[in-house]
């Protein structure tokens, strides 16, 4: 099956170069500390969704090099025999945390942590961040869509617009985690059990002598779900008198019209008032169309009277902002079994990078249930519990925040212990019911579509020190160049 | 392996709806006709560039319903044990021609036609669409991006980046049809031969005791192509003066230094001067951070001192517009041998369809071997080669244009022929060469970023007034229902 390929090369070269070079320096059985976080929210939206998950473990489950790639990188005569050989035998030893997938993140947080042998840590850099970059990028941008449609159901349309064959299949899959109610996407439904729905194209309609014809043939085929595709010629002049007359003299189970092109506040409308006069209250509203969060928020708000959408290219490729710019950065090594933190400096102070091994604690009042801020804390810093514990903004320290009557959470999950996979994967209808009760617990401030509340993320004192400390060291190392 | 996975169930659940119908309806063995074609250019440019065919050649070769499929579809109760065995006992029979690949194409023209029994020809709307849309859209962009680039080569960095796996190999494949000189996808160069090349991550710099420590290492290892990172401390003051000096000691054979992030323009000509200045002008410089074509052309309007760009995020999502808009419709039926064009009428006159069977050329002057417009025509028509032949816009038909001494050329190759495939994808690296040639032909004026002329693409007098006649019935149509 193609969803449990290989991937093991799906890999950035300068993974096997540095690996290569690791491997030659002797520093093979070096212990490093990788993070995966991400800066910056797509959409300007005040969250995102972990989706992911199950595809990184499922990769590195079937990490292992053939024979047939062992032979292409002996081609590329860059690589030591030696270093070959440890590939040929590769063994997976790392341990590594995430997020589960459904739960909302937000920017520096370690939302997959990776230690192990320098070597196998580098290697995954690139699937781990092209899976949950996608994943969470559409899951993120499903859960806005679905929010904007206030109830009524959202169906992913867009395989036919994704980046590929991948992008289509866990595209609907991570939208569905976002909250949507199914997709037209055969093959996922096949793979993951998410309801794939579909009636007709166009083409159908054409194809037989007459519209009237073509709604009588699908109507006596499928009358448990005739829906019926009503803009191929003319919505309100030839579609729809059409459709009402197959169903009211086919007489199907449970009915419905899509319309797929020209204006659909206005259209709706129209068809609406005629489908009631007609006594066919029952009739659902199904639209598609270049839809998004923006346009479906707007046609609600001018009234169209529609029970669900069909969301196509702007959901699967997350039209308004393509990317998710999570990136993979080395925050510790071990010496002798010690820990010693690592940084990434950089001139943009929002880009210097979290030192150390860390772990992610979710702060919840106990009063509302809501989560009231996210603390990124050393590995082996407890978390106070009691009440009167003052947390900080990491860059404007002196916004204080003082936590009385709460409970807190370490919200992530151990995937791999040196190497055995020590998780099992929910299954995806459980992770979508998980991510709208994840959901709830943010403030409607957090979730608003533009300009929303910021959600905090706060290091604890410990990092925090230990941070500053990394960045003098630093600048004095600087000093020493000039 | 993954690239040639069977992929017969990534497929619109409608397809499967209307094909059970088809069946049903006794309708199996209908010749039908479907055009695949776009409407929009994305970024607003003049050309975009065919990609994809080969995958979808290796999808119609594997096309077949395993077991497995049919008891899934067996599972939903909708579709009758007779189309279960047609889909189990499927035998590919249909017409397939298409523009190849590495070609300008431009918006209303067939790139994609597809002849055949209804079923089968209406299963692979999803799997052409998608993959023609991607590489297609990737291509495009690439090309962009390599003619902003002026000469200077430009590597494909995105997989991390990419939504998806398949986005990330195939990505990394179209964008070396549109001209970039490699990618960093270990797995695509095993694939197809395309260079991946990669030096060293932050991390490399970051596990050594000292910046210098790290170059001196990877000096070592890698003489022959001794690119450093500079910017994981600080490009002036840390990095660069660390890597002269490792230059300075190692003399390795090739070198280079790369930034990833701060100005580039600035940075580029300060590390330049400090090279030069050192007597390493055979140094070269490379750059990677978010860059696209927009960016690459101010750059090098700032005087930027740059060899070669990685480009990443914005190319392999094609960020600016990341939806190539292809659509696939019904334009013929056959009865008893005959071609029956069909349309589909839309309120907006530029959504209406090219009904019939068709074909499509491009015209060049002899003179100056530029394409001068491409004609689509009735597939049974005949291509005019005398001089004074007068073509016409489709939407303004009073702006006309006489072509003389010219050469009429049909863009289109077959790739199946009743299902046997007929035609040897050519080897990507021919296909790059091919699409540099093919871009030569086209005006400056068509190439521009912004605001480009717009490439003449018209209809044969014949397509013209089948069109024109299937309008006015439709309309026709209408009035009845009034």
């Amino acid at each position: 099956m193609a969803l449990n390929d290989n991937m093991t090369m799906l890999t950035d070269f300068y993974e096997l170069t540095m690996g290569n070079g690791y491997f030659e320096a002797g520093r093979k059985d070096e212990i490093a500390w990788f993070d995966m976080f991400f800066r910056h929210i797509p959409d300007r939206g005040g969250y995102a969704i972990m989706a992911g998950v199950e595809q990184i473990v499922d990769y590195m489950e079937n990490l292992h090099f053939s024979d047939e790639d062992i032979e292409y990188l002996r081609s590329k005569h860059m690589f030591s025999e030696g270093f070959l050989d440890y590939l040929k035998n590769f063994k997976f030893e790392c341990d590594v945390w995430a997020v589960p997938e459904g739960v909302p993140i937000f920017p520096q947080e370690p939302i997959v942590t990776v230690r192990g042998p320098v070597i196998q840590a580098q290697l995954m850099e690139t699937m781990i961040l092209l899976t949950i970059n996608h994943e969470s990028l559409i899951a993120t941008k499903a859960n806005r869509i679905v929010r904007a449609a206030q109830g009524r159901s959202v169906m992913e349309f867009g395989s036919r617009r994704a980046h590929g064959t991948a992008a289509a299949i866990m595209g609907a899959r991570a939208a569905y985690i976002g909250g949507c109610a199914g997709t037209a996407c055969t093959i996922t439904d096949r793979e993951f059990g998410i309801p794939a729905l579909g009636t007709m194209a166009h083409s159908w309609v054409q194809l037989f002598p007459s519209e009237y014809e073509a709604f009588t043939a699908y109507a006596k085929m499928y009358p448990d779900n005739c829906i019926l595709l009503i803009d191929t010629y003319d919505v309100l002049k030839s579609g729809l008198p059409n459709a009402i007359r197959v169903f009211k003299e086919q007489k199907p189970e449970s009915m419905g019209v899509r319309i797929d092109s020209g204006d659909i506040a206005y259209l709706t409308k129209q068809v609406r008032k005629k489908l009631d006069e007609e006594g066919l209250q029952d009739c659902k509203i199904t639209v598609s169309n270049s839809l998004d969060e923006y346009l479906i928020r707007d046609v609600i708000m001018e009234g169209a009277q529609i029970d669900s959408f069909g969301v196509g290219e702007r959901m699967i490729t997350a039209k308004s902002e393509p990317v998710f710019g999570g990136v993979y950065k080395l925050s510790a090594v071990e010496e002798n079994g010690k820990i010693i933190p690592k940084i990434k400096i950089s001139e943009n102070v929002g880009k210097i990078s979290n030192p150390a091994a860390k772990k992610l604690y979710r702060i919840y009042s106990k009063e509302t249930g809501k989560a009231e801020a996210d603390l990124i804390m050393l590995k082996d810093e407890p978390m106070p519990t009691e009440d009167g514990y003052v947390i900080f903004d990491p860059c404007v320290n002196w916004k204080k925040k003082t936590l009385n009557n709460y409970v807190a959470k370490d919200i992530r999950v151990q995937l791999f212990d040196h190497g055995k996979k020590v998780y099992d994967c929910p299954p995806i209808q459980e992770v979508q019911k998980f991510c709208k009760e994840q959901m709830e617990t943010l403030w409607e401030e957090t979730l608003r579509f533009e300009n929303p509340q910021r959600y905090f993320v706060d290091l604890s004192e410990g990092l925090y020190n230990t941070k500053q400390k990394l960045i003098h060291k630093n600048r004095e190392m600087k000093q020493e160049h000039k």
